[in-house]
Formats: structure tokens, sequence, C-alpha cells
């Protein structure tokens, strides 16, 4: 009987946090780790406008960090041809850094629309009538934002775990310890700690960059072929189209996250749309040399696949052996990557809110927590990912398959959308900016299209599976609100208030000083007051009769066995009993629970607990109302 | 990512249950599981007196069936010695024998002085002053019985699994799966199936006598001495007395269940007395030639411990293959032991109720169920066995050094009590009868003592630490309940009910038919009514108060801003000025949540939970009565 270590960590952490907060009370340790509570005019307070060039590396995590995985989620998808098709992930980067540069254009032309930044639910709400087309879109992001912490972290956590190797049997734990992480600093808020992210996305895109140049300098010195250079140009034994559409679709995991700047333009300073296209066309060149060159010095010096040891690690050490330019690597592609989930800790929550004001999810998602942000939805975010990282052990390539559809779905409805807005509304130049969207358009559908087909049995099917799902689950939830809203809407004109008949029951387990400040409280506000005793046996009942009497009755005592040990039972019976008597029914019963409140928390344990039973059964009855008199038993 | 068959089933079968529930209402999946309430006074009229010998297969199961492991567990301990050492499982056989002899014998005298039953724990309190004595007693029966229901299920799953060896990596699901159905027969109730339980047990005697006579048919045909019989009577290399004392100690697992006939001496027909020795003296005189003579037969046939296949299994296959003989064996010893362990559930909540009863532990307790059980007490048995297998996954062997110390020790304090009680009452030869648990009080201590002190580091530690904590809870619980009842003592001549001043607050969350239905309830009981509500921007404020006025005004309403978008705060402020207003503050404040019910369960997740949140956190206050008044919304 071995308990690995984690466990016992874990066990030890939720006791620490119990026993601190017994002595020190709850409400400090969330304080302690949250920090206090913020008012709602701090929200403008805190945002800063940020020149475009500060803004960038924030915004690009996402999307750039995704080089860490995307062509190695491509190569993964060859493997099976052998060394000769190494080669192909050369087209296979190109494609992709193509398709970014559609994309981007694509989403430029929306920066020019919506200036106030518009994700593609937005988008979709604006341009299309009916709402399932913007349900699509913003289930389909919301799967892929969840998707995006979960491969984000997974691919981080495989980075270290490539440099040192004994971590990998606890990759799932290290995953969800980092989610909860994650989501406990956007607990806080994210504001204050915006700038300090920027920093390991400089640092890591210094490092890839120093990394290709000087892999280049490598091939400049000892030539571009090299012996461990596989063969180039012949397509391999077994090659199909499926195949390598196959492995562009995984490749094309990298480009995740464009979405990001135009989301954000409201945080760019004046003038906002210049700076976020001048951020959009850097980005994308950064991104582009990186993927092609990372790209070919995979090819050139013939990394190939290997399980619990990326690609990337491998090129480095290549070079670098394990010192410090490698440790370097390890731990900014590390960072970035959790900035990457961090940054999604944001976007899903707000996306939450928007599609739950319009009512399409609980309100509950549209509230702002103590800290401004919308904690409930970064909670769902934080417990879905941490769910699809145990279920899929936290195996990047696993989840592959299922990411990037949901982009891609998103992308091609934003797209779709902005056409209609161009031809609607016919601004200057307006032909050649629906050509551009249509562009985009046909080409994320034909994108979507490919991964729906090819990753279906990998994984795909159940992100195909849950959209309508989700869709439907949105449009029930909206009738409700709606139709509720309708139901309670109130004629201040035709209805007043009015005063009901009301009787009251007390139930009584004993005639003691729980009774004595039950009863003295019944009496004040009852208009009609019964005591009720149910006893088990006879001669419980003639004992607390007795007292009853010898108290001076102070007002009508029905006292009844039931014989199957149940008070619940005959309550219920006596409040029908009452509500469909002839002539002269209540309008309303009013139950009167006296409930003993311990000191100690533990002695909770040794009441009874059925006041909270009674209460959530007579939930049911439109017209009973129950109370609980809460007796305090001193300290002791 | 596979899924155990085993948790797929487990997942079908709560899906079902769920779905089921759906449609039926769960009341009918808890009647069709559990059956129809019963009244109390079914209790008495289910209470069958026995004539001895059918009384007697019921109360001895517990007893009979640890032959299928005791000896075993003794020569488990002597593998290390090789086979050198096997003869020694005949001495220790013997000695276990003579062992059962004296605690029998002492327990005859305890059914001579308590005609009416009395366990361990009864004994003690009746004999010692102290109740920490008699506490000692049940806590370590308690454990014994948690124990026994963990070794026995686990042994009975074992014998299974030594035939079908497919199922040994599930032996942990599968007994706790065994666990949960006895659980849910004895929810049932155990009263009808007593004489269907006895059947097994008749058989397994049966089944055990048929191999032992075969065994020894066998040895007069091919000569007592055969060539797997190991050598005799030589101490082998490495022997120490602590090895023959441990193995004794684990020998001794076959002693538990020997109290069982001296609890139930109620349910025999009378004379009780003297059925309950007939049937002590027959169920020794059985269990000692089984004892005794598979003893022998292992010895003989030279059987070795096994992982994975039981010693008795090896001993039948030797005889009788793997056909239908060997298989009603294994079965009849699955059975004999699954009834073992249910037996517990009738013993152990007994126990339970008759401690909470003397209020040592959680009223709770000592209430019956719905079919007359201690249903608390029989949940509470269930889940601390199932968590043993769990931890101990199932291993009979690793269970055994926990197991029997219990017993054990309370055979020591309840002879010791015995023989206080020949000494104060000095009945008709009370020096013998005092003398013979004199006798029974030394040996059972001595055991429990070599038992602590051989097997303390294998798990002996965890019964010896958990018993001074148990005791220690219970004198703690009795402290709270004794307090509390001086506390709640009212002198009904000095303390009249007395009418108080209440100030009731209604909280609004908008003027609509929710505030029309609470507004009405609210006047009809309020003497000093108040609407309050908390707007989280000016805008919401100035809207319910234009609302307000133009219903004219039912009643005076509070309406203000928090800052912080928290209800419950302004809430808890207002009601602590109200509670310290100088000159006339009230004696109790009413709070009156409105709460929408919706018509459909999921529903509930889209509207706001605050109300719990509020009514948890009033309970704080004494003088503050939490009301929720319904609305339901029309089905929709």
């Amino acid at each position: 009987m071995t308990i690995p270590i984690w466990q016992l960590l874990v066990l030890l952490l939720i006791a620490a946090v119990f026993i601190l907060g017994r002595i020190t009370g709850f409400r400090m340790i969330k304080r302690l780790l949250v920090g206090r509570p913020l008012k709602t005019r701090e929200l403008s307070q805190a945002q800063h406008h940020l020149v475009w060039y500060l803004a960038l590396p924030i915004l690009s995590a996402d999307l750039y960090s995704s080089v860490a995985y995307g062509p190695e989620a491509g190569a993964t998808e060859l493997v099976g041809l052998g060394p000769g098709a190494e080669w192909l992930i050369l087209p296979i980067v190109g494609a992709t850094v193509l398709l970014l540069l559609i994309i981007v254009l694509s989403y430029i032309m929306g920066i020019l629309a919506y200036p106030n930044g518009g994700g593609g639910y937005s988008i979709a709400r604006d341009n299309f009538k009916s709402p399932w087309i913007s349900l699509v879109a913003a289930s389909a992001l919301m799967i892929d934002y969840v998707l995006t912490v979960a491969v984000s972290v997974s691919a981080g956590i495989l980075a270290v775990a490539s440099a040192y190797p004994v971590l990998v049997p606890d990759e799932t734990v290290l995953s969800v310890i980092c989610v909860g992480l994650i989501a406990l600093v956007n607990l806080r808020g994210v504001s204050e700690s915006a700038t300090l992210f920027s920093w390991p996305n400089f640092l890591f895109a210094a490092c890839m960059l120093f990394l290709i140049g000087w892999g280049v300098a490598n091939d400049v010195t000892h030539g571009f072929v090299q012996p461990q250079t596989p063969p180039f140009g012949v397509l391999p034994k077994g090659f199909t189209l499926l195949l390598i559409l196959k492995a562009f679709s995984s490749a094309c995991s990298s480009l995740t996250g464009i979405e990001t700047i135009s989301n954000a333009v409201p945080i760019f300073r004046e003038p906002r749309q210049k700076g976020a296209i001048k951020a959009y066309v850097t980005m994308t060149i950064v991104t582009g040399i990186t993927l092609v060159g990372i790209g070919y010095q995979l090819y050139a010096k013939g990394i190939t696949v290997k399980l619990n040891n990326t690609m990337l690690s491998q090129l480095t050490s290549v070079y670098f052996g394990h010192g410090p330019i490698y440790q370097i690597i390890t731990w900014s592609t590390f960072l970035v990557l959790i900035i990457a989930a961090n940054s999604t800790f944001t976007g899903f929550p707000q996306l939450m809110a928007l599609v739950a004001r319009d009512r399409f999810l609980p309100e509950a998602l549209s509230l702002r927590g103590d800290r401004l942000g919308f904690s409930n939805g970064l909670m769902v975010l934080a417990l879905l990912s941490s769910l699809l990282l145990v279920v899929f052990q936290a195996q990047t390539n696993a989840l592959i398959p299922l990411f990037a559809i949901g982009v891609f779905m998103s992308f091609t409805i934003a797209q779709v959308g902005m056409m209609r807005r161009w031809m609607k509304l016919r601004t200057k130049r307006w032909k050649a900016k629906a050509f551009i969207n249509a562009v985009g358009a046909i080409v994320t559908a034909l994108v979507t299209l490919v991964f729906s087909a090819t990753k279906f049995a990998q994984g795909a099917w159940i992100v195909i599976a849950a959209i309508p799902l989700m869709v439907t689950v949105a449009l029930l939830i909206h009738r409700h609100y709606v139709r509720l809203a309708r139901e309670l809407a109130l004629d201040v004109q035709k209805e007043p208030a009015t005063e009901h008949h009301v009787i009251s029951l007390l139930l009584l387990s004993d005639v003691d000083r729980i009774a004595l400040q039950s009863v003295s409280f019944a009496k004040s506000i009852a208009q009609d007051l019964i005591a009720v005793y149910i006893g088990f046996d006879d001669e419980s009942i003639e004992k607390v009769e007795a007292k009853w009497a010898a108290w001076g009755e102070p007002c009508r005592l029905l006292a009844f066995k039931n014989e199957y040990r149940s008070v619940l039972q005959p309550l219920t019976r006596l409040v029908d009993r009452l509500q469909t008597r002839e002539g002269r029914e209540p309008d309303h019963i009013h139950i009167l629970l006296p409930q003993l409140v311990p000191s100690v928390w533990w002695q909770f344990m040794l009441h009874n607990q059925r006041n909270f039973v009674i209460q959530a059964w007579f939930l049911r009855n439109q017209d009973v109302v129950v109370s609980t008199i809460p007796y305090h038993i001193r300290d002791h």
C-alpha cells in the first residue's frame, strides 16, 4: 500500500488550508488567495491603454506559443511513412503559413469594421438574424478555449518533462496543478499582471529566432545537406492525399489564437485600429518566420518524433546539449505556453458573459466576482480543461485531433458574417473587402471540412457532436428566460398587494428553552398559531402534553403519533388537510422550525438534520413558507 | 484511454437508476430497493423465537466461516521457514481449539448471568463505574465488526477467485459490490431472510466434514505419511518464539464471532438459556473438529500458501480436481463468508444504537429507519468496511494483523466484568464461576498482549491508536449532550412565553409577480415590514423605486447600492444596525426571501442561489429568523 507523493502533498495542502481556515476563518483564506473585493467603479480605472508594441507580446502569446507543438503535431501524422516522408513537413509548414496570411488579412477587415473589438460571436450576432448561427460560433469558440488550455498546459509540461524525464509519470497531476494555479491568478484579476506576462513571450521569440539563426549559420558552415538530413522530394511509399491532409490539419493547430488581437482592439492606445493592424502584421511576420525556420531545421537535422521528448527539445540539444541555453529555451517554452493558457482565462469567461447577457447561458456567468473578473466562467474553464487533461492523461498529441476545428468553424462564420456586412453597407471599396472575406470564408470552410473528415474517428466527432448539443441547450435556456420574464411582468395598476389568511404551524420537539424561544417569536408574528408535536410513541406524547399544560398552553397544541417514525409525512398530511379544508382554507401555511445551532462545527453532526429535509420538501408547495428559528447553544 | 468494464457497468447502473428515478420518482426507486416503510409495532411481530438447532446455523456463521481463512492466516506467517516448518500448523491449530474451549466456557457463564443477552459493552457498563472501560470494549468491538466484514468478504471473493483466476484483478471492486449488496439486503430488514440464510451454513459445514472424512479415508487407504507430507517434529532453522506466537495470533482470527450467540439469547425459544448453551456446545464441537481436521489435512497433503489460490481450494482440488464437488465447496465457502459479513450488519448497528442511546454517539444512530433497522449505523458499517477493502485492496492476509485484537480486548473486559459481578453478588457457586471467568480473563488478556506485540508493526498499531481516539470522541459527545440537556431544561412555572417586537425585512430583486406574492404574504404576518432592494448601479435602483411608487408603496422601501456587487454584506450591515439601534432595538429580525422554484430541475441552475447562502449565514445570528417564500414558475 504505497501512496503516491503527489496525492500526499495535495492531502497535506487541503489539511493545511482547512486548519488555517479554522483558525483565521475561511474568509481570511479567500482574502489571502484572491485579494480584497474591488468596487465596480474600479473596473474602468484598471483599464490602461497600451501602445501597440507593448500590447503585442500579451496578445500574441496564444498564437505564437503554438509553434512549440504545431509542426510536431503535423510530423506525428507522417511517422508511419518512415524517414522518406520527413521532407513533407516543409510543404505542410508552407501551407500553414499561407493560411495564416489569408486569415490575418480577413481579421484586419474585421478590425476595420468593428473598432470596439468583435469576436466570432459578436460578428455573427450582428450579421445573422437567427441566433443559432452565432451560437454555433460561440460553442465552437468555447470548446476551443477549453482545448487551448488543455493543449497549451500539456505541451508546456511536456517541454519540461523532455528536459527532466523523471516528471513523465506525473504529467497529468502537474498539468492539473498548473491549471489550478492559473485559475487562482485569474481569480485575483489579471490587469496587474499583463505587463509582467509580456517578457516571457519576448524571451521565447528571441530564443526561437536565435535557434533558427544558429541553425542557418550551422548550415552555411557545414552545408545545407548534412549526413542526418533525410531524402527530399520523393513521395514515400504509402503516401495518400488523406494522410497529408491529416498532417496539414494537425499542423494548423499552430494557428489557434489569431483572433485574440481582434477581440482586444479597445485596449490599444489611440489610434486603436492602426495599432491593432500594426500588431497583426508584426505578429504574422514573426510567426511566419518562426514556423518556416523551425520546420526547416527539424527537417535538416533529421529530428524525428519521440515519445516524451519534444522535437524542439531534441533540436535544441543537437546544438547546445543540456547546457544553460537548452535550459533557457526549455523554460521560456514552458512559460509562454502557460501564458497562452492564461490568456484564455480572460477570453473564455468574457465570451460566456457576453452569451449569458444575451440570456443564452445561466445569468450567474454574467456576474463579476469579488475581483471584477467573471469568476464563475473562469471556474467553469478550469474545471472543464482539468477534466480534459485527466481524461486524455495530458497527452498533447491525443488532444490535437479535437483542437482547432472550433476555431476554424468560428472563423468561417465570422468571415461569412463580414461578407454579408460589406454587401449590406456598401461602403467605400466594399467589393474588395467582401472579396477578401469571401476568400477567407472559403479557405477556412475548406479547412474545417478537412479537419472534420480526416480527424473524425480520432476525436473530432466529439466536437462535432458537442456543438449542436450546446446550441440546443443554449436555445432552451433562452426560451426559459424569455417565458419567465413574460410570466413575471406585473401590471402595477391592476394588481395590488393584498393581505392573506395565514395559518402558522410551529414544530416542537420538546417543551424546553428552544420551545420558549420559538413560541415567543411565533406568537409575535402569527395570526393563527398551532404548535405541532409529532411523537413516535404514546409515552413521549403524554409527557409533552402534560408539560404544555403546566406551561399554561401558550397556544393550541396538536400532538399526534406517527407509527413510521417520520416527521415529514404527518406534517405533509396536516398541511394538505389545512389547505383543502372546505369553507375556510388559508391562503398560506407558515411552517416554523426551531433550529439548534451548536457553537462548534462538529456538534452539528450530533443533532437531527431534518429541518433541511423539511425545507427542501415544502419548496414544492406553492403557498407554504418555511422559516427556521435559530437557537444558539452557549459556548461550552 | 481505456475504461475498465466495471467502471462502465457502475456508471451505467447509476445512469439507469437516475433515469428511472426521473420517470417514476426517486421515492419509487427507494421503495423498490428497500421496500415499504414498516410501523413501529411491527417490530415485535417480526421477532420469532427459534428453537436452538435452527438458531444455531444463523448465529454460528460468523465463527464457523472463519475456518476458511484462519488456518491459512497462521500458515502464512510460517512461510519464511520453508517446508520444515509446515508441521507447526498442527500445534497452532491445537492451541486455537483449546482457546476456543476456554472462551466458550466463559461465555456460557455470561449467558447464565445475562439471560437477556449481553455483549462486551453491556457487561462492562453493568460492572464498571467509569464509562471509559465500557467504551473501550465498544470501540474494540466496533473496529472488529468493520474488520469482520472486510475480512469475510475479501476471503469469500478470494475463494471464488481461486476457482476463477480471471477475477483476481477485480477483487477489490467485487468486494465493494458485495458489501453494497449486503447493505441493501439489510436496509430491507433481515427478519425475513434469517431462515433462508441458515442453509448455506449447513451446506458449508457438511462440505467441510465431508472433505475431512474423505481425507481421512484417503489417509487410511494410502497411509498417513504420504510422499507429499512434509517432515514432522523437527524445529526448523530460524525458528523463534516470536514467530510461532505471530502465527498463533493470526490463526486466532478463526475465533472471531464467538460472542454472537451470547448477544442473541432473546431470540431462542424458551428455555432460552438452555437452548443457547446447547447451541454453544454444538458449535464448539463442530468448529473444533473442523479446525483440527482441516489443519491436519493441509499438513498431510503438503498444501502450501500460494498467492490468489487459497489452501482450502488447493486441498479440495487435490481430491476432486475442478469438478462439481469443487464447485459446491467453493460456492458454499463464498456464501458462508458473505453470510458471516451479513450477520455483522445486524450486530454493528445494534451496538452503535446501544451506545448512542447512552448518549456516547450521535443520536441519529439510535433511530430506526423505514424498515426498522438502524439504517444509519448500517451505512456507517458499509462505508467503513468498503474503505478498508479499498485501502487494503481486498487482501485478506493484509487485513488479518488488524483483526481479532478488538475481539480479544472486549473478551478480556467482559470476563473481568463477569468476575466482579460474581464477587459482588456471591450467588450459588460464585467461587467456581468467578474462577472460570478469571481464567478466561487471564488467557484472553495474554492473547491480546501477544497480538498487540507481535502484530504491532504490521497494522495492529492502527487499532491500538484508534481505540483511545474513539473513546475520547465518545466522551466529548457525551459531555455535549449532558450539558445541552442541562441548558435546555425549562422551568415552566417561571419562564412563560412572551411576545417580541419583530422587524421584518423583505428582500426584493424587482417589482414583479414574485414581489406581489411575497409582499402579500409578508404584509399578512409582519408587525413592522420594510422592503429592501440592493442594487449594483444607480440605474436599477431608480427603476425599482419608480415602479414601487407606481404600485402605490405597499410598505416602506429601503433601496441602496452596493459597490462590491454583494447582497449579503449590506444585508448583514442593515441587520446589525437594526439590532444595535439605541432606544428601540427589536427583539427579533425576520428576513423574508422570495425563492423562485422552477418546474424542471435543471432550471434551478439558471437562477441565483444566494438564498441558500443568506440562510446559512444568518444561522449565526441568535435573533434572526430567515424564511423563504416559494414562487412556483408555471410549467413551461
